[in-house]
């Protein structure tokens, strides 16, 4: 089963405080990104894997989705989603996506923002995954990006003229990764890139595009904190079809 | 104009030096990887863009194809190349891929071995490329890997327990990079992964492969200095059909 760090009390009062909890979808710079790869919804089903509190499921109808599947393995990521959405054409399910079976054909958009990387057996997944798409229907994901994920001991060091870098380690060895973040001992799977898209080609997806997100310069203009990040991609959207 | 850093004198001397040099195809560890990306060679006309001393063309004639271009910037490596040819259906020819053009659907295949990060203009050489693809042709190349030309001072940094990391900085800033290589100032052009892949696309290919190499671990075993690779892909290969 996939650690549900979302139920670890520590992790979630972080989480609670990240910009994306308070702000929802604005609040998730790379957000703008990853809408422009999204198809037109409108009368679309749409499933959400790891849908947290929800903001997606309600933004997907609010683009005029027929209906939004939410699933989380998170009780209490569930419990706020449901509390926050008054919407009959939304449902959100308890389910560990490791062992999670889907309904062949039933749905035009899969999505998935920063959640796929908490998964160990992906390529059971996307294999449930493409089944489930209708012909044409569209995947669209975001995953922290392989150069985050890869480092043994992740974090930025610095040089003399005060330019920073991240040292990458382990690459090409993929497998689980412990990280503390929030709270000690988050596991993440570290995959190459190239496992991620040649996953998907040999189901039978056909990639569409692939982004390597850092923010924009008029982002960092904002918030000059985030200027590290153009360093090294912090994450990796993929746009597929099948 | 690319930098046609192969006709410098202390440049080209170091390259012949090299075990691609001396050994051919078999000298480059890569090419096992790379050679299973290709199609069935037979009675195809095949392109290498950037043929060098010419044995990817000799060697595509022996697996049957029917007529193998070869195109280099480097006069100093076509003459070896036709000295070391005798095939009436083998071409070598002097040009710049910065301003090539190509005939229209005359080729199955297209390869590209470790030349087009040298390329500044490269959307323009793929858009002469895939017009000269007929439908369901291939292209197979290899390039240095972004995380091998992102850093602006690349290189190795150890830890206190001897392990090796690859800082990457400047990923997000695509460009010319000057490394020294054999000689100073050699300039080669950073592309983050996803505009080679979204090139590509957006061209009208579909990604059937990509491949961040390194070392596999019998390799290693046999040549224990390769070790450091797996930190870190040296090279991207990438397999699209037209």
């Amino acid at each position: 089963m996939t650690q549900n760090i979302y139920d670890n009390d520590e992790f979630f009062a972080g989480y609670l405080r990240l910009p994306r909890s308070v702000a929802g979808l604005e609040g998730a710079p790379e957000w703008p990104a990853l809408r422009a790869m999204l198809p037109d919804l409108h009368g679309r089903t749409v499933l959400d894997l790891g849908c947290g509190f929800g903001w997606f499921c309600r933004w997907a109808r609010e683009q005029g989705a027929a209906y939004v599947a939410g699933i989380d393995v998170s009780e209490k990521m569930l419990a706020r989603a449901r509390a926050d959405t008054q919407d009959d054409s939304i449902s959100y399910t308890l389910a560990d996506m490791e062992r999670i079976e889907l309904p062949p054909q039933s749905f035009g958009l899969v999505y998935s923002s920063l959640a796929l990387h908490y998964v160990e057996k992906l390529d059971r997944l996307m294999a449930e995954v493409h089944r489930a798409l209708i012909a044409g229907g569209s995947l669209v994901v975001s995953v922290e990006h392989p150069i985050y994920t890869a480092p043994r001991n992740p974090g930025w060091t610095g040089d003399a003229a005060g330019g920073k870098s991240w040292p990458v380690d382990s690459y090409l060895d993929e497998g689980p990764r412990s990280t503390d973040w929030l709270t000690k001992g988050v596991i993440k799977h570290h995959r190459t890139l190239a496992t991620y898209v040649n996953m998907l080609i040999a189901l039978g997806f056909t990639l569409c595009r692939v982004e390597e997100w850092a923010p924009s310069e008029e982002q960092i203009a904002a918030h000059p904190e985030w200027a590290n990040e153009r360093q090294r991609p912090p994450f990796l959207l993929i746009a597929a079809k099948r």
